[in-house]
């Protein structure tokens, strides 16, 4: 038998134990021993419960308890929630976390201090929720080099666009009615302003290439100002517009990494990835691209991953997985404007010389779209530097620049 | 420093050499030991190779050899890789394998060998490619039941029928085009008959319910029957075909397991896996649908998988990793015709009492497309036991049955 801890019991936390305790069979079939939640750290009560003798509302009777071996930290943000995890390690128990927010800014410190300690620090429950990527992309994907990853890593916000694509619905509304079904918090920003996504596509970035990328490294752009004019011109262009976490390695020694809004072609996966559902899409060398399907989020889900992890920590007490990066450094996210992306533009007040200007400018591929009752143009660019697109951008006259998002292939 | 070999030097043999020597650095690092092919077995002679000091054509070299830890066997075929898997496992050899066949056949015994010997035989190659489906299935979803598991589970019938729906060609001129492309091989019946996608959902069942699932066991129907005129009425009820493997655990204690070609819904995330392309979905009970997707086949993503397999069984010689089920048993697959499943029928020389008959028998939300011109009905039925609507498709006058085909929601 093995003893846990569980820090937290909302959401996820007491998802954690419900599967535990429903599934204990089968699960202690699969990590060969039992598992036996010790304690439960909250600080509120929870009476009633078949376990309601296990909660403390005192972290030293975890981290001083020499029979826990495996910690599930599932309380969210950084204080306590670090300073617990990093003593946990330290004292030579396994951590498992769902907490993203955690991973991204203290990955590399918390990782270093597990391997110093020879202990496992598993997260995959911080990306993607119950949808199987860290794993995969450590162990079935080894023998590759990655070279991209990107996809819609938030729920929220894919809601709130699916429901301005499909049901015409404004920003405004979509959100409200997010909130409504408890897929939007009240204070909405962290969703909608892009940090959530933010923080996933750091930690896959760390992952896929192996060094550190600290959130304030990467540019994240929200889905606040997307209007449903937009969501327009690109469905009659052949897009949807998704919001995307990307990723790269660049030619230098340096990635690129943001999250934008961006126009997907409806003959890409990513545009059929609606609701609440997530996707993830990384490049190997060997591979090419392989995706990760499924819903990002939901108690279940989620503590369904927080668990696989802690029954892959009890499987191994005495060797490591391999999961590990380096720390990261300053210079080492390229600045969004030196990367090579493709631009959608919407203009207004425009005259016949626009469109002219706009080919002489961007070359005679470039998609147009040419609304002469609105007095609106819109073009999508073919893949060039962003800094000198949006020179040439600036270079148009007689049109007033309304809008400019992102597009992908 | 481990060393192995690799039986087999085709082409997901070569690919296996060739990553293992390309990416040996990064490879070394994730399995903290260096690999070492010691020897390659194949009868064919491979002459002025960097690695042709390796080749051998004697089996007993491998087998004999107590300083080969791990085999890789990329031979394909029941005869003799079977012999030489079992012998390597009995020895304590740890075994990957890229082989369907033999897992599909011979997976319960093997593991039970493995088991029986503290050795791994692990096999990611064998369903998907290159594609991380069953180490995910165990590791990452091990604290859900799976109840449903299906997909395009084979990338040369998705072709030919990505063709016959994409550019209205016949079978035959799609199937020569794959062939021509070496998608399909000069005998093509493995893939369009179905066999292929048998074995893989074979696979996926015994690993996602515990208990092997023989291939005799399951109904196999393959795609040669498939018209442009089918295809031209999915697209126009809103579906497009695809061939799907398919298993679901049942009420009772049985399952149901079965390939065959389905209208799938176009806002079905299945209906945009074109070409090549494969996936699989899983249904967990904690995480409810996930999909995993990529290209199933290939030199290199399948190789990658094996050497991913490889560097696992390197970093557990001591330890097994969770990866097994029990034999099955004769009743363990229902008959088909005893599952539920919903059924696109086309009839011919119809007259008008046939639309209601079909809503008299079907009901009245049945699907239904009147086609005068041709003088053709073709409708699309609810979820029902197989043979029930059988029974009812019989029952219909003044028509001729010319297709029956499943259809998934």
């Amino acid at each position: 038998m093995v003893n846990i801890a569980v820090m937290g019991h909302g959401v996820v936390g007491s998802g954690v134990a419900e599967i535990l305790l429903s599934h204990a069979d089968s699960i202690s079939k699969k990590a060969k021993k039992q598992i036996n939640i010790k304690h439960i750290l909250d600080l509120r009560d929870f009476d009633g419960l078949s376990y309601s003798d296990k909660f403390t509302k005192d972290f030293r009777k975890i981290a001083d308890d020499d029979e826990v071996l495996v910690v599930a930290e599932v309380m969210g943000g950084i204080n306590p929630a670090y300073d617990y995890v990093k003593e946990c390690l330290l004292k030579g128990k396994s951590v498992v976390t769902s907490n993203k927010e955690l991973v991204a800014t203290k990955g590399a410190e918390l990782l270093k201090i597990a391997q110093d300690n020879n202990v496992n620090f598993l997260f995959e429950a911080s990306v993607g929720g119950g949808i199987p990527v860290l794993r995969p992309m450590a162990q079935c994907m080894a023998a590759n080099e990655m070279t991209e990853i990107f996809g819609i890593l938030n729920g929220t916000t894919n809601f709130i666009l699916t429901k301005m694509v499909k049901e015409n619905l404004s920003f405004e509304t979509a959100l409200k009615m997010a909130q409504d079904l408890g897929y939007a918090e009240r204070n909405p920003d962290a969703d909608v302003l892009g940090h959530d996504a933010c923080r996933k596509i750091c930690i896959l970035a760390s992952l896929g290439f192996g060094k550190h990328v600290y959130p304030e490294q990467v540019k994240a752009t929200g889905i606040t100002e997307i209007t449903l004019e937009d969501v327009d011109y690109a469905d009659k262009l052949g897009y949807v517009i998704k919001l995307i976490g990307h990723c790269a390695k660049l030619s230098s020694d340096k990635i690129a990494a943001s999250v934008y809004p961006a126009l997907v072609p409806r003959d890409n996966m990513l545009s059929g990835v609606n609701d609440v559902y997530n996707a993830v899409v990384v490049k190997g060398d060997a591979t090419d691209d392989v995706m990760f399907y499924g819903k990002g989020a939901g108690k279940l889900p989620t503590a369904s991953a927080v668990v696989a992890d802690i029954i892959d920590c009890v499987k191994h007490l005495q060797t490591r997985k391999y999961l590990f990066w380096e720390d990261g450094c300053k210079d080492y996210v390229e600045a969004q404007e030196n990367v090579p992306t493709r631009l959608y533009v919407r203009l207004s007040k425009t005259d016949n010389s626009v469109v002219s200007q706009i080919k002489a400018l961007f070359g005679d591929e470039t998609a147009i779209l040419n609304n002469t009752v609105a007095n609106e143009i819109v073009f999508i660019t073919a893949k060039q530097v962003e800094k000198e697109l949006t020179n040439k951008i600036q270079k148009l006259q007689n049109c007033k620049v309304e809008a400019i998002l992102h597009a992908i292939d």
